[in-house]
């Protein structure tokens, strides 16, 4: 209920929807074929045979680009800069934000599908990953405040544990289906998982040894 | 490292594999079609022509008959099952056991051949979430000494929410491959996750207003 929803740059500004149709599909097939870091505005301007410039044009960003590739009626990381960072409870207001968008109209069987995808195709894992890697790990740092100058290994580690336990509690309450946490609110899931997450994000938890594993946050 | 492994009953007993694999395909069909809590030994014997005594005589009880038909080279309940209760440490004991089960081989295609199918499916979602609910989550409310009389659907609360978090790991190392949770060891994701899983199974967590949600552990 405090999902913060922020539509997506509809596209199609210029009422050119050959180009804009073309780009939309130049960019999965880059999308796919380099994974979300390895493709480029330019690559996929290549691609659909017009110039970059009409492509942040018609699609912004990057991340934008993808979420309209993708078929994302908003952007991740726009929904989590959107919660709010100050006071107690950021853990549930985490968890409240993320279930409300994941069951709302558009998203979940996008996201599921994504999900799936990662599931049966390890080029669709790599693009979701990066995609994760990129925006929306990086989005969760800054809102917990971790984005500090030497802090990026921790940071990630610890925006990517929020990640384990967020993909969990979506894939056991839409997915599977397990009664005692698809037969619940999405405020008591928030209530007992809130504080979870927060104890990730900013609590006393067992680190890895440092260097031990590659950071990928400071791209 | 420290999961305890007991290979399944090796059916075929008898020599007679004609018979032992129509039950199998028996099995497949009936859980598939019927759900885990559907489907019987009486039900898969009548679709293989055999007796049901000889079902139990190849396969013995329901889940060792599904593992085997799922191609599950153990018992999930058993696993759990073999993890140390007493002492403190229990929620990193049960990651640990986890995930090193399910990252040995012969598991991991399987477990995440399940969940495909469960994320492409509905009668394969309620087919794994039954599984779920009827074995593993009864064998962990063991291992953590929650099954008391009246305490059913807390047990039942607590023991889906480490299932959350054990799936999200599994999803995010294994599937997304999420470089800071990919790239370290076990038992550092031990260290990290054990203690919330702790807290899910024993802490002091917001529980589900009472009788909001339906019980499935009784039966």
């Amino acid at each position: 209920m405090t999902a913060q929803r922020k539509p997506v740059r509809p596209g199609r500004r210029s009422g050119d929807s050959g180009t804009s149709e073309a780009i939309i599909d130049a960019a999965r097939g880059q999308f796919a074929e380099h994974g979300y870091q390895g493709a480029t505005i330019r690559g996929i301007a290549g691609v659909a045979g017009v110039d970059p410039a009409l492509v942040h044009h018609f699609y912004g960003t990057k991340e934008e680009l993808f979420a309209a590739a993708m078929r994302l009626p908003v952007l991740p990381s726009e929904v989590i800069a959107g919660v709010p960072a100050e006071g107690a409870g950021l853990g549930e207001r985490m968890v409240r934000t993320a279930l409300t968008l994941w069951e709302s109209d558009g998203v979940k069987d996008t996201f599921l599908g994504l999900l799936r995808s990662a599931m049966t195709s390890d080029q669709a894992a790599l693009m979701l990953r990066e995609f994760v890697a990129d925006t929306i790990l990086g989005a969760i740092v800054r809102v917990a405040g971790l984005d500090k100058p030497g802090n990026q290994a921790e940071a990630e580690y610890r925006a990517s544990m929020v990640a384990t336990q967020m993909i969990g509690l979506a894939m056991t309450r839409l997915v599977l289906r397990l009664p005692a946490i698809a037969g619940v609110t999405i405020e008591e899931l928030a209530a007992t998982a809130g504080p979870v997450v927060e104890r990730y994000l900013t609590g006393d938890i067992a680190l890895p040894s440092a260097g031990l594993f590659p950071g990928t946050g400071d791209t």
